[in-house]
């Protein structure tokens, strides 16, 4: 199963002492980006690779919160649904569950119209490793 | 009802041209501090009164990307369920739906434990005025 | 002169309780986009107008901190030397002086080059009024 | 001399394509940090060790973008001057020069008046081994 790693820096706290909710969803993203290299569909020299998915949906559960300097660990793991991909996501830090969350998406073609997903899509992505949902 | 108003900055797009959708959350919590700023529970004499509340869950549903210089319409609306409070938004720009989402907060604590709310919180927040269900 | 406000809002603090330094480049570029608006050179219906000037270099002074709530006002003058713009801002919130700022862009052609300004930039920003620096 | 590494994530950039400009200084705090817990001054585990310093001034100059998914190099030196720190950084990035910035910053008591720092800092520090200026 695909793993990422952050570290959590200053500049993502905010005046309660905790990192803002709204960064979870960048900590999410760099596991996405990160699993979606890792597949061969993002082409860090083709930017434009990284710009075929739209966001269509976002979902986040908190249970601790984060701490400045700690080191957040992001399993994730992906699903086809007709036209949609759907990712889901577990964060850990300090040996505690900080959160879940799961994000939906959809290619688009050059005119953001929804497009098919190429035929060796949910393969590669490993849609038989997907055995329980996380939220 | 109450209505909030954003400006979409130019900071606040990334390369696809749209605004990321890690901001919705931004433009959402703008519009709920406003909102708790106008039934007086956020004093910003006192910040501290704009930290009791945790974020336990978020959810975005994405219709119509954002662009620059869009000028975005958020109604809110809050309910108490338990020592819950979920608010519900619609986020409307060009004419168009953008976005809905619900957000849920508890109050908390010097503790960080959750704490019962205030007897007349549920009234204030107006719970009769949510006839309808926004996503 | 031009004048520009914003409200800091809960996402810009950090764990210091205070506006986090980068988003004073941010809070600049807002009161930038702004007046290059007034002057008609912004078109919020082409977004590629404002995309057509590079960041050089940016220098941020900072006198005192900002909080969560705070009206922060900027005054804002420019002046062209050469191929470049130069932007300086006064910040002021509270009845205090806050940070002062300069920031000097180029304009770009397709290619990312730098080219001439149009021959009537420098009088249209008003080079007459830049009486005093302000850093 | 310390060496300092960031990935470009996706919500770094901006509708120009590149990392938006406001970044730069937090790409250099991510550093400025890592530099300060090499030395032993920030503590992860005591989060305030990291907010004693505030920044006075900052300053930016751009020669090249950054792009989605480049790897990020920074080098950084640190001075001080009677109650000031200076930091120099140089950023690097697919073989170019990118950046150089300074920010300079001063310790902090309770009552957030400006403080002596320690006797031994300067020289932890590496004063003798700023041997010429980057900006």
């Amino acid at each position: 199963m695909f793993k990422y790693s952050h570290k959590v820096q200053f500049y993502e706290t905010d005046m309660m002492g905790i990192v803002h909710h709204s960064n979870y969803l960048r900590f999410y993203e760099e596991a996405r980006v990160a699993f979606a290299h890792s597949l061969g569909w993002i082409d860090y020299q083709k930017p434009e690779s990284a710009s075929q998915f739209a966001v269509l949906e976002t979902r986040v559960k908190h249970r601790r919160p984060l701490f400045f300097g700690d080191e957040v660990e992001i399993l994730i793991q992906g699903r086809v649904e007709g036209v949609r991909v759907i990712f889901q996501y577990k964060m850990r830090a300090r040996g505690e569950d900080i959160s879940v969350a799961e994000t939906s998406h959809a290619a688009l073609d050059k005119d953001l119209k929804v497009k098919r997903l190429p035929a060796d899509f949910a393969e590669k992505l490993g849609n038989g490793q997907w055995t329980e949902t996380w939220l």
